[in-house]
Formats: structure tokens, sequence, C-alpha cells
């Protein structure tokens, strides 16, 4: 079968040498819970100390799903016929026999908690690198004020969502009844760049944007005055899961207001859905509680819209490696975009050949 | 992928140089709206003078569904990022660059406005030829009196309501509960013509039909009398998007009573699902009100036993090529349909050769 | 097409030279109902003297679903056209014409009614004989007393059905909040052996289970008592369409208190779905109709049990090709069965190729 997925041209819809936010901390307990990730079921659970522990979704005995197993200690007993497995995979227990084979394991997936997430390593784990875990400056950071918020489910696969944080034009269109004219944004060319750890950002240098709408909504302190705004809107792409959208907003010429960012978490679910995970943070307003409420709603709202967005084009997805594309200017940004997580997808490929 | 879908045995499911009714004139307005013709999205809209324009349902530039678009002059702009097209077509305006490259295009449709149907051409812009549209002598010849009904969603492929329509025979039983004992029906052999204007016509000359039924609904005044009825039952093929059923009545031996006809207009939505369009007409009680609106209510009731029976062999319709058919002498008229239709498509499909 | 499915690696996903339960007595009557059997539809009634028949779903004409048929006499007329077969399959009219071609059939199937069961031979019907539908020696049987129960979907491929009752250890998982404490069995090895029928046999010798749970359900006179159990807990291969499973119970080295035992009917309805069919009997508390009552509810339960757990195997069975299993020493006898029914259907598709 071919794997590919529209607009990634490359023989597997992903990377697997990734990490990819799996949870939110608070969603996984002494309950085992069930995720599907990269289209395989995965279970998470914490051991009597609160460590994450990812396993594969099945019994590797009769595929009985594992997120119904009973926690006995660290390890999970399948509840269908009690065969068990401790936290680091070897099978620990067959109730029906005494000796247990010696190489009966089921797979499990390196993990770590940062932040408010739990992020899963979901290839070789003799590569897993924990450093390798986007280094998100901006959660925790002093003087900065972040909240995590949702997951939502996103029905379109991950690179559309890619998309459209990589042309953020649409915020004219798409959130116009969200974060007001924008034709600003639209008018003002994208600038490529890559960052000093590597990171590749897209910029737009955006001036004398009327004030209103969106930049009312943070700086209500300037609504007399009604400043031309100056803003530096970029995103960043971490890697397939997690690009940073934002920037810093100045009176045009004049004083600099703050800065805020959105995260975007992304996480392949299937080929036709998206764990999608949003954080939020600021530089300005930090002790205003109501401020970050509204933030957050209106936060959630604007990703709303995209995942209404998207899963319209999803639903005509399979017709669009038929029908191509046209790219302006302005999509040269995603297009990178698009070229880096290829050639992930395909340097990976050619390391691990697939059976 | 073959395309064939059964009892068409050709490489694609439908012809493509063709004319079909895309939607009732009063759908088609200043708000955009989607419609899935030939298995693809159509967007339909108005100019500002009115004319019908249809255009491929996805942008071209990242396949987000024209129905969301907002209408600007005779143009579309896109819901996502604000390119737009005029109505024949071209790009007109990138927002985000000055220069839109020349040969920027969405596919259009042609359309023509006809009794209350806007007509689609969806082959080759080239070849079509609005003196094509099957020439409805019945709807508004003076003397008649045609009232259009309703579209109907069919969950059947179309090729199984042109069956369906080529037997009538099965008026005795589909429709027994409506039409009263049809049994002459049955037992009435077919005759097959060809008219005058190249059209395939299936005909029974039925004679001494009981008097009651759907006689007894069209001329109640011959209730008293209950004259025995001679009637000649036609099925006309214009086409694949069009049949004409219907016949006039007489008296046995005697006088004419009036004749009514039932358009069908045919479009396949998908492989497995067809829009339906209905209109009626007769010659006789043209001004009782009441009369037409019945007949309309009780056309709507019959055509739905017929969504009901048809979506029923839809159901198992992946099963017949295997098991196959049986066919008796009253099938000859629509196994003559099918061979035209296949003829049709085989007949394009060389002259167009499929990538 | 490759119509294996797991766990049966054989060329077809069941044998058709089979006999099978189709519906039970009470559900057959003289108004057609449609099931479906190994993906196939076939309509079930009686004759005017009240013998089952079974034919193929689907009017050999247009495909027409059967089960939509007017009983007349003992045949079927279709309600589309009126066709009309007679219950040993041969057209018997055409309503629009004299002559019926001689060699019109539509496909019947061989059908036995025994016990509260219409049972259906799927293959060959020159292979059928009703010596091969299992015998069921505890139904009806003097000094028991036996209770058909329903028919419950199982949204499940059968197999897996076959694999649940060959290792009743799940007993202790999967039922524990309805059977109680049942370690024992679960420690128990299984045996193998073959009845004086031929039928394969699965037995675990359980001494010393601790009595609670079933046992005092069943024998509550000895909950004073409270004795250990010893039970002779098998499970019987009658073929893929019966299983039974049960065992005589004792006071350990003691008393016979009874034996009780379940009749599982096995029909696949389509490639992940099974029909699954109940009855209980005993040979104890006879006349305790109250008993019987609450025998049967829990009997329903334990088989939900098994409906819900089996669905959550299905709902990843794709997966489990790849993922393969690791068997344990309680598999042989499940493993044992797989190989009997990947035997049988081999011989079958050696006998009649397929097309």
């Amino acid at each position: 079968m071919n794997q590919r997925i529209y607009p990634i041209n490359t023989e597997q819809p992903w990377p697997r040498n990734q990490w990819w936010i799996a949870a939110t901390a608070a969603e996984v307990s002494r309950t085992p819970m069930e995720r599907t990730i990269l289209d395989e079921p995965v279970v998470l659970y914490r051991t009597e100390n609160g460590d994450p522990v990812a396993m594969a979704g099945l019994c590797p005995h009769r595929g009985y799903p594992m997120a119904h197993a009973k926690v006995v200690g660290d390890a999970l007993e399948c509840a269908y016929h009690g065969f068990t497995f401790g936290c680091e995979g070897s099978c620990t227990r067959i109730p029906s026999q005494e000796k247990v084979p010696e190489n009966w394991k089921i797979r499990t997936y390196p993990v770590v908690q940062r932040w408010e997430w739990i992020w899963i390593w979901t290839g070789d784990p003799a590569l897993a690198d924990s450093a390798q875990i986007p280094d998100l400056w901006c959660l925790g950071k002093p003087g900065w004020r972040s909240t995590v918020g949702r997951r939502a489910t996103l029905e379109a696969r991950y690179p559309l969502l890619i998309d459209n944080l990589f042309d953020l034009s649409h915020l004219n269109y798409i959130h116009a009844s969200l974060v007001g004219d924008q034709t600003a944004i639209v008018q003002t060319p994208v600038e490529m760049s890559q960052q000093a750890d590597g990171c590749f950002r897209l910029t737009r240098h955006v001036h004398n944007a009327p004030f209103g709408g969106y930049f009312a909504f943070q700086f209500p302190h300037k609504a007399a005055e009604a400043p031309a705004i100056y803003t530096e809107l970029f995103s960043i792409y971490y890697g397939p899961c997690l690009i940073l959208s934002g920037g810093p907003f100045f009176v045009e010429g004049g004083e600099r207001l703050g800065e805020s960012s959105f995260v975007h978490g992304i996480t392949p679910e299937t080929r036709a859905s998206t764990h999608y995970w949003s954080a939020i943070t600021r530089d300005f307003r930090l002790d205003d509680d109501a401020f970050d409420a509204a933030m957050l709603a209106n936060d959630a709202a604007v990703r709303d819209q995209d995942n209404v967005a998207l899963a319209q084009i999803e639903r005509h997805a399979h017709r669009l490696d038929v029908q191509g594309e046209l790219s302006a200017l302005q999509d040269a940004g995603a297009i990178r975009v698009r070229r880096l997580l290829a050639a992930q997808i395909d340097a990976e490929a050619k390391r691990v050949p697939r059976a």
C-alpha cells in the first residue's frame, strides 16, 4: 500500500523517530487509558511512583485491549486471561503456568513528562533522546504567563494543520469574526529564516495594522489612542509535533506592548484525524486572571474555526492528488515545511527499511 | 480501478458529455451552494444579472470548498485565503500579491436554465450544445398544465432507476397501494420504437384495464359509468438524464379522456446515489388546482415507493455481478436502454481516453 | 481477494459444507424474513404445512430482496415484478408471459428443524446429510431440563468466539463479577481427548475450587457446609457451528451434585459478526422454574460480557496478523480447534475449487 497522504509525498505518512505529545499530564493516572497515536492503539498509565508508562494497546497473547487491564503494582494484568506485563514490557506472570518464556514482551514506548504533557517516542527506542523534545522557551519562563489548554480532535490529516499554521493570511478569512480586520497581514510578504536552534521560522513584519480586533482585546489601555500596530508575526517549526505562532506587538514606530504566542501540539491520530494540543503564553498582563481566561477561550474558538475548516478539506482530500494545487508567493513557507517533513520521513525510511 | 457499476458494463460509470439537471432554478441564488454531481463537488450560484454559474467545488489553491466562498460581484472569493475567481473561471485576485499568474483558473461548467431547472454539462465544454437538452414538449405547451416537483435523493445507482422506468409492470407490485390493480399492464407485451426525434420509446397498448385506482383518481366524472380503459402507456428515453413516462387514456373503444405524463430527471450523485427530479404534466382538468396538488402528492408518494425499493437493491448490488440475471420478454426495453447508455459511454471513452 | 480471517489461515473464511443454525423455530413463519448467513442474504419462511424453507435472499430476475415477497401457497412472489418461485426453487410464474423458461431457478438451501432451531446447509446440496447435525444428547434427554435462549449478534468474527470457548480460564477475568473466584480453573492444566463420537474435547479436572460464586448459585443447599468443589470442566467441539461447555460438579472427594452445560450455537453472519445462539441444560433442580429463569438470565449476562469483550478484539483484529501471538500451554486446546477448522476448510476448498 502506498502510505502517502496529501500533501506529503512520502512512502509513509509520518515520521516514527519523533517525539509527540501523547496526553496531558493530568489525563494519565493509575487507571489505564487508550489513545490512538500514528494509527496504533497505545495504553497510558502511571507506576506507583507516578512515572508515566506507554505500552502497546493490545495484549500480545490474544490481542485484548490493554486499556481494560488491571494495574497491579507497576504492571498491567490483561483483563482477558490475566497475562501480566511489567512497566518495562516483560511478561511477569502467566496465571496458568509457573514458567514465563524468557523473551515474552509487550512493546513499550519511551515517555517523558515535560511541561504539562506526556511526550511519547514512536520510533526505535535506541534513538530516543529527550533532548530532542522541542525546547519551548516560553513555557514557564520568568516574566511569562503560560496556560496549557485542551486536546481537540481535528478531523483532518495532520499536514493540513501544518499548512494552515504556515500561512497566517487565513486569519483575515477563517478567523475574521474573532480577530477583526487583518488585511495588513495578508498584504505583508513572508520571510523565511533559520533560528539559532536550527528551527525554520516564517515571519511577516506587519506594519500599520489598524488597532481593533485582537489588538484591542490584548491592549485595551490603548483603545482611546488606537495607534497603528507593528507586529512581527511568526510561525516556528519545531518538527511535525509542535509549531509555535505568535509575535511581539508594538505601537508603530514606538513602544513595545508585549508578546503573545500560541503553542500548537500536533499528534497524528489516524490518517484522517489529529490530536491538537494547545497552550497560550504571553509576557504582559501577567496577573490578570480574567484576561487569561478570556484569552484561552478566544484561543479555543479560533482553533475550533480551524478544526471546522480543515475537516471540510479532509472530506475531499482524496481528490486533491488529482486536482493538484496552485501555489502563490505566500505559500513559500508552508511548502518549505512540507519539504522538511518529507525529508525527515524519507531519511528515516532509508535507515529503517519497511517490511 | 474498474469503474463499471452494475448493470452498466462500461469502463466508466456514466457519460460525461451530457447535460444533467443540477438544481431547480429556485435553489440557485446569490448564496453559493454545493451539490455533488457525477461524484464531484460543484458549486452553484448566480451572477448579479441572475445568470446561473457552476464551478468546481474546491478552490484550486488549497482545496477549500467553494460553497463557503463569498460572492463578490460576479466572482467567488474563497473563504480560506481569499483567492478570487470570476464567473468564467479565471483567477481575478490573490489578496497577498499584485500579480495573478495568467493561466490560473478554476473549472467552470456550461449551464443553462430551462423550464424550472438549471442544466449542467459535465464533459468537454467545447462540445456543450444546449440544443441537446431534451426537448420536453409537454412542459409549458399550450393546453397542458405542468408542475415541477421536488428533488429527492435516491439511495441507489442511477441505472437501477432507468431499469425501473422501463418496466412499468412494477406498477402492479411496488405501487399497487397507490395505483390499484394494474394486472392489465403486466399482461400487455412491450413494443419498442424510435420516435421522430430519435428517442427510444417503449409502449404498452393496454386494453380493458378495469376502471378504478389511478383511472378513477384522474377521471372521477366517469366513476358511475366505470368504463374499461384503454391506455398507451409509454416510457421515452431522452438519455440518462431524463425519462418521460405516461400515456393518453381512452374509454375502451371510445372517447379520449386525457393524457398525463411524468418527468423523471436523473442525475448521478455518487456511484450509489442519484438526484431524482420530478415534474408532472397533463392536458385535462387544467384549472383544477386541488387536483394538481393531489396529483403532485400522489406522484411524490409513488416515487418514494421506488426510492425505498431501489435502495433495497442497492444494498446488495455488489452481489448482482456475481449472481447474474434472468431476463424475461418484458425486460427487452430496459435491456435496449442499457445498451444505448453503454454505447454512449463507450463512444465517449474512445474519443477522450481517460488518464 | 485473500479470504482468510485471523486467526484462521485458510483461503476462505468458513466452511460451506456445514450445517449452521439459521433461526429459532419460533422466528420462522408464513411471513418471510431475511437473515445474513456466511455474508449472504437468505430468506426464511414456512410452507402451508409448516415446513421451513430457506432461499437465496435476492430475486434472480432483478435482485430485489425476497424478504419482501408475498407468500402464495408454498411459493414466494417477488414484490418487484411478481416473479414467483416454488419452495423447491423453480420459477413457477412470470406474470407477463405464459411460458416460464425451464431451468429458471432460485437457489434453495437444505433446512432441518431440530430442537428449537432451524438448521441450514450452506454447501453443495448433494452433500447435505442431516445426520451430520450435531447430536446434542443433553437437549430433551430424560432427566435433563433444557431451555433454548436467544440469538445475540456478536460484533466479532466467529473464530474469536471459538477461541474464547476453548480457554475457559477467562471465566476468572471477563466473568469474575458473575461467577466469582475461579482461580482454581486457571491453575488447572488442560487435557485434550477425542470423544467416542469423534468430537474433540478439552477438559480441566478442577480440584478444590472454593464454594461460592456460581457453585453457590447452583447448589444453595450446600451453602452452610460450603464444601470445596471438584468439577470436570469441558468444552466439546461439534464443529464450527456448535460448542458445548459445562461439566459435572462434585463435593471434592464426595457426592455428585449435578451437571450443567451450555450450548453455544455459532453462525457466521459477516466476516466481522456472528449469530450467537444459546441454550442451557442441567440434570438437577429440574422442577425449579425460578432457578431456570435465573440460570437463563445469568447465562445471557455471561454471554453479553463475552460479546462486549470480543467486539473489543474485533475492533483491532486487522492488526493481529501483523502483531502475531504469544501462546501458552493453556492455548493448546484452542489451537487444536483452529487446526481442525482450517483442515475442514482446506479439504473443502480442494474438493470444490473456487472460481
